[in-house]
């Protein structure tokens, strides 16, 4: 179970309406523990999604009316390193769920998720960056994202199936695993503040002046419910905070929060080479469209990341 | 073997130099009396380009120095019918070539076959269509001939194999098959003149107003070698005569060369909901990088086309 999985299960928890759930998930571990949902009728499934047969089974006994699919290899870095395996995991299990509920004519509305990572790099004038954006993938994770999403856009269009896409930003939260930027900080200065006893901590970084738009997932997951509420079908709607950060104010803004000064130093083996200078998102068409718009403020994310990681 | 790959070994052969060759080949039949290549010293080994493995053991032993990938499920209808199959027959193939290129250092030049179906449905105003057209792909082949052309760009910029592109148009020549429309044409009007004694043939068509593109396989065998000779890696090429000729045109020339009058009814079953009015290429960027050009003339395949089914 993923990252964002956990948060929009809590979040469809908080509505307190009786709701069954069906949670098809491969080798994040399930602590049962965890999930205390009470409003949620819970069901597991442990399953490839590359298993057709065996997710054909679950969805026609299961029969949902909202498919959320949360599922993905997301790391670019990996993507570089198996290609074929990223490809694979991400285009052919949205497929492989499309062609199910084609086939089986199940009447539920989908979610395809995709990443701002398929806009490549976009020339400055053009932020912040509309969804007519055209796109321009530049790593294999992305060119999988804007295959998913051109299938998703067939199925929409062609066979009338009842989907919904988005672009997401990048997210940020507690529970995001540390391979991640803003976890990975906050980790390391916590660690050095703990051993060490000098006034400034030293912070491994890639490069800093990249400007990035990141968005609380407690507001990404209730932009996915108001989108499986209101969105139109095969519409793509970014899924960002319109509001554009760069890793050193981030810093910054750690360094105030925990009362420490942390000064940085580049890690070579950090620096990707073709990384966008800044990515920043418009918003407009799924304000206007669903009336959601992000409310957690960036510091109060950090705040609630740091206090994540200081009870690990 | 398919159309195409028949034309690519002609052209190679009547180059008159000898050149080993390894054919890659699936289902359809090799019939080793067709490939009478004196120069060419040929190999054919029939394995499923999905089985990786196998594939590399091949392209391990032979250690080409240049890949013309012309496998693929090119039928748009079909893609309709099982997308699923296509996509991964299509995408997933090319990835694993580029995969065994990458992973065993071969070091050698590939030409990415890609299709005028990933520019999808085109505003009158931007035709011809330049290569830099942003791509909107309608049937589920088109979505994974982007995918393929997205993960050659990848390959080619940042793991610097050397992979050059195409997009290619609407192919017509002896040998094809029956199931495009130009000789599915020429099929019915013989077969029709033979059995039919009146002065008028009627021929089933789909929607006869529609203005594609069309190239005579020859030269776009002759487009390809050329890039493999000079096209840069990284770089996309649309193969295309362009010229438009509207379905009616071709019917009229066909009247014309078969001295008959035919008449014309449309079969429902032959209009496709989302078919693009009007493709018609821009070759000026192979034109001016290659030296290419398109030499036959659409009458001179027609009579070519016509020569060839007399014969069936």
């Amino acid at each position: 179970m993923g990252f964002a999985a956990y948060y929009f299960l809590d979040y469809l928890n908080s509505l307190q309406e009786k709701c069954d759930v069906l949670c098809i998930y491969l080798d994040t571990p399930v602590n049962m523990d965890l999930y205390d949902f009470p409003y949620l009728q819970m069901r597991f499934a442990k399953i490839d999604l590359l298993n057709y047969a065996a997710i054909e089974h679950e969805l026609v006994s299961f029969f949902p009316t909202h498919i959320v699919h949360l599922a993905s290899f997301s790391s670019v870095a990996k993507s570089w390193h198996d290609p074929a395996v990223s490809f694979k995991n991400n285009t052919n299990i949205f497929i492989n769920l499309a062609e199910i509920i084609r086939t089986n004519n199940i009447p539920c509305k989908m979610l395809s998720v995709g990443s701002s990572e398929e806009y490549g790099n976009v020339p400055v004038e053009c932020i912040p960056i509309k969804e007519s954006m055209p796109l321009q993938p530049i790593n294999p994770y992305a060119v999988a994202r804007v295959a998913q999403e051109m299938m998703a856009l067939c199925y929409a269009s062609s066979y009338k199936l009842n989907i919904v896409l988005t672009r997401s930003f990048n997210h940020i939260g507690p529970r995001q695993r540390d391979i991640f930027v803003i976890p990975s900080f906050v980790k390391q200065v916590l660690a050095n503040m703990k051993s060490n006893k000098s006034s400034e901590i030293k912070l491994l970084t890639g490069d800093i002046s990249l400007i990035r738009d990141f968005i609380d997932v407690r507001d990404v997951v209730k932009a996915y419910y108001s989108l499986l509420e209101k969105g139109v079908s095969g519409e793509i709607y970014n899924i960002c905070s319109g509001k554009g950060h760069s890793i050193k104010s981030i810093i910054d803004m750690l360094s105030d929060l925990l009362e420490v000064k942390i000064s940085t130093a580049i890690d070579e083996k950090k620096i990707r080479p073709n990384d966008n200078k800044i990515i920043i998102g418009d918003n407009s068409k799924i304000v206007m469209q669903t009336g959601w718009e992000p409310k957690i403020q960036i510091t109060d994310s950090l705040r609630d990341v740091i206090d994540y990681w200081k009870q690990r």
